[in-house]
């Protein structure tokens, strides 16, 4: 399949605009706005980009997408509430079809508000590959492991046996790590075993790490040291890892951050919702570390829309760091693209509009009353846009959503398949 | 005219919901659901409300509308290069005319995005006065004073003018009231003479107040006291006032707030953009203190969509409070409604669908990916929903937009208008 976005705006590199069009060609980028190249390009088909900011895929770098089933489920209640009477009865309930479902309907909603890959820790995650590999997103599936289960290992095997059949699969669209879930869910014992496989099949660590005051209070009461010292001290991050929330840092854990180039996973509306705390990211963003948004699940957002959370993020930070300088447009979108398109491994592939890149696009229409007028698109994007001015999202060079259609899953099926299984799940919660 | 919305769920009251009909004629709601009066109904038009929720309209209880052409326009700026180099000389080049166009961009997005009702601070309200009435939105106009200036007697006079005249225009839809711009720009002489005349016209007062931490530095040391005292001090609370930010507040502060019924314009997108701080809405709530929620201007937010201003007014309140239960989804509605309706005047008209009050109804269609499954559908007001979720808004009875369409102004006239007035006004920025 080739395509021309013709005439479009589009974002070149960090911060720079440039007006064109864009070739996309086997899944890649093979021309910006180059006369030459653009001679002997014959598309199969073009979109027309006027009034257009063509921007690359935002990258959700940490969800659980299958957990659509809990939004809005048991808001604002009590955190031992809300898992005890509402999330662990419905986990309990949950089967791979229905992770299979609920990965369709959180890609559903992440295509049609711009987001091309994400990262997805969960239960199942075969079926949630089903998912990918028909919608035509791409994804990071990680299978979440608790150690403290009496098939732990079982499980990790099992786990391994996935992360090496999956990744590179759906035409390279899939890739894989392992994921021990949180430093107090998987003593040291099972982490030695998670990471021995890491190393033997060279897979990335995706771990949940200092989100929460009550997991700071609990890892020094029981290991005298904080969840990043905790990790650093067995070896987590000799291997790749992605470290989803790191709310509570001190200087010795930002120190190691840096040292060990472990990605953060920035979830401004989920430590918001659950009053969890701030990260620090613009102290993170001065030393140097690597930050990518991240939406965490739909029950505690409740939304995939990496519009509203580049706007809160920034806003966040800006609060309060108390200069509202920090966090700018332009470092929000870079975070939101090639920030955690690194994090996630995938740095030399996607996050930008470059030539032989993946041409992971979208588009945005700005010709609406509430982006009018125009100067600065990108302060557009992070302060003024919503998920659903994404006109058109392109992955690997196919169109997948284009003006409220998708054009690879029967969204309607999808829905009424959700309301039927929410049914069945729900049916009597406590 | 007379408008039936059939088998609609709908807020009953605070947190009720209900399914039925709405019946409306003369601009009122004249029944919800009942049998009886329905037979001798006969509308002149129908929605079928299936898959929508229909909420009271949104009530935005303080922006500066015509400020559109600022949206964008200089970010992540120190304030003083924001106000000399960028806003200062595009507001010296504004006319009636662009007000008038602004006004009315800004009531485009503020239809599109459920907003049934705004307060508006700005100048040239008479030309505002215009917008609103010929978009049949309602308003509360209020025209800002500067006491500092050479001609701040002349203004005073001709904006008690103007509110006097203007009150109660648009079929009752326009109220108005005086507004001296804030304690730092009106010295207490000027608002000698505000305050007379608000009470020989019996004007309510629109002012903002603590909002940052430079004019907390600049009243201790003028006056050496805290802006609500300085305002307490000099008799405005002797008026019904509106009192917009109040992000700085210390006990006595909250006392004088409670004692004097001082209705209070919660920004939180505002407050966090311009990094001016958090408003203690939860300490405000508890004490019993009548809040509402505010956009601010589009150029310090810059959307004036309510829907992202309630999911983070609430979450920043979460995550300041360090409890996930503070402000929770219903509340952060009833503030929306009702609670900006009491604190601007028009709680005894409108925000909340009652039999006899006037019918301000937004529907919210609820068949979407990103807002499924549904199990309380106000969580999804809040945590879920985009201000594009909005199908339809009724304004006194009539529709004024549907399913993406306009029905009392023509959108791309507005857009190309602001396009124009844009370069002119930004021709030179610096």
């Amino acid at each position: 399949m080739s395509l021309k976005i013709k005439n479009v705006e589009f974002l070149h590199g960090e911060n720079g605009l440039s007006k064109g069009d864009i070739l996309i060609e086997n899944g890649k980028i093979v021309g910006l706005n180059n006369e030459k190249e653009q001679t002997s390009f014959v598309p199969e088909r073009e979109i027309d980009g006027e009034n257009c900011l063509a921007l690359p895929g935002l990258v959700n770098c940490h969800t659980h997408a299958g957990m659509v089933y809990t939004r809005g489920y048991a808001d604002d209640k009590p955190l031992m509430t809300w898992l005890e009477d509402y999330i662990w009865p419905l986990e309990a309930r949950i089967t791979p079809e229905d992770i299979y479902w609920g990965t369709l309907l959180a890609i559903s909603e992440m295509l049609a508000s711009g987001t091309t890959t994400f990262t997805d820790m969960y239960f199942a995650m075969d079926k949630a590959g089903e998912a990918v590999e028909q919608s035509g997103i791409r994804a990071v599936l990680t299978w979440g492991l608790i150690g403290l289960q009496d098939n732990a290992i079982a499980q990790l095997e099992k786990t391994v046996d996935f992360a090496r059949e999956w990744r590179g699969k759906a035409n390279g669209r899939i890739s894989t790590m392992l994921a021990p879930h949180a430093p107090y869910t998987c003593p040291p014992s099972f982490m030695d075993k998670v990471l021995q496989n890491a190393g033997q099949n060279n897979l990335p660590i995706h771990i949940h790490l200092a989100e929460t005051r009550e997991e700071m209070e609990q890892m020094e009461k029981e290991y005298g040291k904080s969840p990043v010292k905790w990790a650093f001290d067995i070896g987590v991050f000799e291997h790749k890892t992605l470290a989803a929330h790191c709310v509570h840092l001190n200087e010795e854990d930002i120190d190691i951050l840096k040292e060990k180039q472990v990605g953060v996973a920035y979830n401004p509306q989920s430590n918001m919702k659950l009053a969890s705390g701030v990260a620090p990211i613009v102290k993170l963003l001065e030393k140097g570390i690597n930050v990518g948004f991240g939406t965490d699940g739909p029950g505690s957002n409740n939304s995939l829309d990496m519009f509203t959370e580049m706007k809160m993020g920034s806003f966040l930070q800006k609060v309060i760091s108390k200069k509202s300088q920090n966090l700018p447009a332009g470092t929000v979108i870079n975070l939101a693209t090639t920030g955690g398109a690194e994090i996630i491994g995938l740095g030399s592939e996607i996050g930008s509009l470059q030539k032989g890149k993946k041409a992971d696009i979208i588009l945005l229409n700005l010709d609406k009353p509430h982006l009018t007028p125009v100067f600065d698109p990108l302060a557009h994007v992070v302060y003024s846009c919503r998920g659903s001015d994404v006109q058109t999202t392109i992955v690997d060079g196919s169109i997948l959503y284009h003006k409220g259609e998708f054009y690879s899953l029967d969204v309607e099926k999808v829905k009424w398949e959700i309301r039927k299984r929410t049914e069945r799940l729900t049916k009597s919660k406590k």
